[in-house]
């Protein structure tokens, strides 16, 4: 069956010097125009606070003439994501993130509603993570052990938001970005899309585009990697 | 009954301007001294190559005197520990360090020996993420899904290893280690001790301090942080 998929995975919810989601209008903009949207279904779980949270995504997307309702304030969870024109999946903690929709049971139910029925996804951070096929490739401290790492798999490749190069010259003797998302390849012989702030990936159906205006890193599943222009067709990252 | 403990947790292994484990010598000879110690057992399954992993590490300690042998090459996992004099475990990635652990079901034996025999034990980064509480504060990337993230508990609190302040005008909007300790504290309300690169913890039976050129950042359960000088008596930290 061709998937009905129509998702927008962003690296982060905000980029330095632009106000919370703005860099994203257009793309989202777009997103919603495909589907009518015209009210947005928001899943607060990956920060403690769902209403504020909810607050500051509904004070960025109503000036642009959506409505926002907070997923933790309907009674019935599979109703609301079964009548959702769209549903936006917040950043913050990952694994908090993940272990809340296991402990809602939500993740067969929303997969089903985003891979059939072709409800538009937005994730942003820790919603992107959770959109792949696993959170192995968080940035996020571990504050919450979640069932499993396994997620949504709206796509079966692993994406690493906030992707950033190592600060040339640095003293700190931790591991760099990169060497852990090697390590993570080498582990898992998968591959992972390093997501720089500011950029996207946009997946219709058995398509997938690059979004914004730097390169993602591609980190292969042989070894190595590769820079990818914005607009690359990455759509063989989608077959398994 | 008073605990037998004998263990130093450093921070890292390697410090800018040294060699490998060469600003922590003074505190493992004095670790190593007050138990007559010759041969120290190295623990690497936190790195994959562990035959090189060891290599690296008798490499640092046979000059200054000591015996180096690696767990990996025991047949009996069980007998070597009990018969170590010394263990030395060595950073990499926690999550693969701990799931390695519990598959080798050590975790209770090692605990034992430290707890009960006094068994000398050093950890290094993840080595000193696996000897706390629990590995919720490690910063390494969830490449290995452990079956839980309850670690040793040699010491009742959690560590973060590699400590460090946010970079001062950084644009990049991931979240600041600071933000990322606040966030478990705030789901936990337990303490976690920021641990800066050259700067360990020593403890002693029931006395615990802070040693090293650099403070320590503790995170308090009730919110906010205080920086604790070297040489501080940290053993409050060890009352559960």
């Amino acid at each position: 069956m061709v998937s009905a998929r129509n998702i927008l995975l962003l690296s982060s919810s905000r980029l330095h010097g632009h106000g919370y989601l703005e860099h994203a209008r257009v793309q989202l903009e777009d997103l919603f125009k495909s589907a009518s949207v015209k009210t947005v279904l928001f899943v607060p779980y990956a920060l403690r606070d769902h209403e504020k949270y909810t607050a500051t995504v509904r004070n960025a997307l109503e000036p642009w003439g959506y409505n926002v309702e907070g997923l933790h304030t309907k009674p019935d969870l599979e109703k609301a994501l079964k009548e959702a024109q769209a549903i936006f999946v917040g950043g913050g903690n990952t694994f908090v993130l993940l272990r809340t929709l296991y402990q809602l049971n939500l993740l067969d139910l929303i997969r089903e509603q985003v891979l059939q029925r072709g409800l538009p996804y937005v994730g942003s951070s820790a919603g992107t993570n959770v959109a792949t096929r696993s959170i192995h490739t968080t940035n996020d401290m571990p504050v919450a052990y979640p069932p499993s790492f396994e997620a949504l798999a709206l796509v079966p490749f692993n994406i690493n938001p906030h992707y950033l190069e190592p600060e040339p010259g640095s003293q700190h003797k931790g591991e760099t970005r990169d060497e852990r998302l090697e390590e993570f390849v080498a582990y898992h012989g998968l591959p992972v899309l390093g997501l720089r702030e500011g950029t996207s990936v946009r997946v219709q159906g058995e398509k997938a585009t690059l979004l914004g205006d730097r390169c993602a890193k591609l980190f292969k599943p042989i070894g190595g990697a590769e820079e990818l222009a914005p607009q690359t067709d990455i759509s063989f990252l989608l077959q398994k």
